[in-house]
């Protein structure tokens, strides 16, 4: 790797959908990226897409003690700006069946996340969690929302990471928590829009998890990085600064998303079916809505709604 | 154990102080107490002030996922009415200094608690959280609080057992959250009111961790049991419910109680060294007020003051 000029930065989940998306822009922007992933999703394919140059990979599991020392040893001498954490478990449905799954890989990889940084020595750490930290909720939430009651095992371990790596203040200066609405595009790796278009391209019929009615805000990752990196530059004056990064619309439904897909895409034979029941899965949150006044303050250009990024992602998918 | 007549009820930590004196109230009303504990405390006394009748102790480490199997096999025969998750690291500046015992002791023990419920279909799950949860705040703390940043690898972990807790609503119908200040009693088995008998004792000098600026609310173990038993017998509409089990004064100075503990027991040749430093350790919350107004509107009596709790233990300590 080319080091002169050059700034580093670490990111687990390196070969997910927005890692490595990140990664690449990260690249694109001077950086050295040394990447980290463990490949349960057989996500080569987005690791092939990520630059070559400045560009290191390590497979490792984090979620295991002796995996911190190992890594720490090959990379000890180097001086790193940031470390953006993105490696949990994506698959939320199969994690509220065996929380193992979630502890593991949501909760002890962020856990020995931070002791990486405190072994190298990083100042700055870059978490995305998540929406589903909120539970079920009325209104638009707030980053200062309480009590924090999630329905999940995944929103339960993003909670437990946060508040880890909140008591890490003393070790890491500057920490910066993104809670995720849906992220979407192209290269998704699992979920809604990773199967729907599976099945439609094998004529499958689509069985739809719930009744339709399931109400989330989306958002492009392309739109995500874009505020994520904007609000990553900025100076705070708190050692802790929490954003929801998101659209602040109450979100679209499922229904008008699959009607999204067949005008879009103009299909014609393939037939969807419903379930009877409001959420689409034990721990599943049906409804939600972000208040995003905290980004649109910082970022000063328009947020795209959730039907923009809805919109995006379909025409970019190829069938 | 006799079983006729008798509801059954699991209490985690029992060789604690809150542990013991609680299996005490249940036994006395007519419960059946299957304590478990890990003795890490060398708390043998605590163990041994428990009534002999109605109780069963099992020595376990509830960090380990073997034991949730082994414990099941030994009382899977039972139905039990509750279960009293009591047990944590206690020497939080020592798990300051250690994030793992904090991990195990603390997080794992309680994960582990709800995977044994959930095998033996206990419906109703009583957790000893804490106020450590909420970090450094300005205002007096209402349970709807948030953002929740810790400062303590103990808080952190009581927040990580907190949310997983809430996303285990759909096995376990009744889960109560109590969210406690410092709780003391003659019995207390570590901190400030067990350091300074032992060194006055001792004839040793006692030196103060932190200015003795420190300003926190106390509770004495009898009146946060006769509040909490209070609370248990309560039906509620919801699933989960929290509750700041505390005084509703502003708390009482580390000074203060020196100077207590000099007139109410005549001490008059200790000499007592102080810090230059705010908060005793690193994860120290030096000041934090209750909003207890949620116990208040439920137990109809007198919540006593966190500086009639610091004279009754300081009364009740033999010197």
């Amino acid at each position: 790797m080319n080091h002169i000029n050059k700034k580093n930065v670490i990111i687990t989940g390196v070969a997910g959908m927005i890692g490595s998306n990140l990664a690449n822009r990260l690249i694109t922007n001077n950086y050295n990226v040394y990447g980290i992933d463990y490949l349960e999703f057989n996500s080569q394919n987005l690791l092939k897409k990520i630059a070559k140059h400045n560009f290191s990979y390590f497979n490792l599991d984090l979620s295991l003690e002796k995996n911190v020392n190992i890594f720490y040893n090959k990379i000890k001498k180097i001086h790193f700006e940031s470390y953006w954490h993105l490696a949990a478990n994506s698959d939320i449905q199969k994690g509220s069946e065996n929380s193992n799954i979630e502890l593991r890989n949501t909760f002890l990889s962020s856990y020995y996340s931070v002791k990486i940084c405190e072994k190298l020595n990083i100042q700055k750490f870059c978490f995305f969690s998540s929406s589903a930290i909120y539970g079920e909720t009325r209104n638009k939430i707030k980053e200062t929302h309480g009590p924090i009651l999630p329905i999940s095992n995944y929103g339960a371990m993003k909670v437990a990471s946060e508040a880890f790596l909140s008591s890490a203040r003393f070790q890491i200066k500057d920490i910066l928590i993104f809670r995720l609405p849906n992220v979407i595009g192209p290269d998704v790796t699992h979920g809604f829009f990773y199967d729907i278009p599976n099945k439609i391209r094998r004529n499958d019929i689509v069985q739809i998890l719930g009744n339709g009615l399931q109400k989330k805000p989306f958002m492009h990752v392309d739109h995500l990085l874009k505020i994520i990196l904007k609000i990553y530059k900025i100076k705070y004056l708190k050692n802790i600064n929490i954003f929801n990064v998101g659209p602040g619309d109450s979100g679209i439904t499922v229904k008008k998303i699959i009607n999204l897909f067949i005008s879009l895409k103009k299909i014609k034979n393939t037939k969807f079916l419903f379930q009877h029941k409001k959420n689409g899965w034990q721990g599943d949150v049906a409804k939600y809505k972000f208040n995003n006044s905290k980004i649109l303050k910082l970022c000063k250009f328009n947020i795209p709604s959730s039907e923009e990024s809805v919109v995006k992602t379909i025409k970019e998918i190829k069938l």
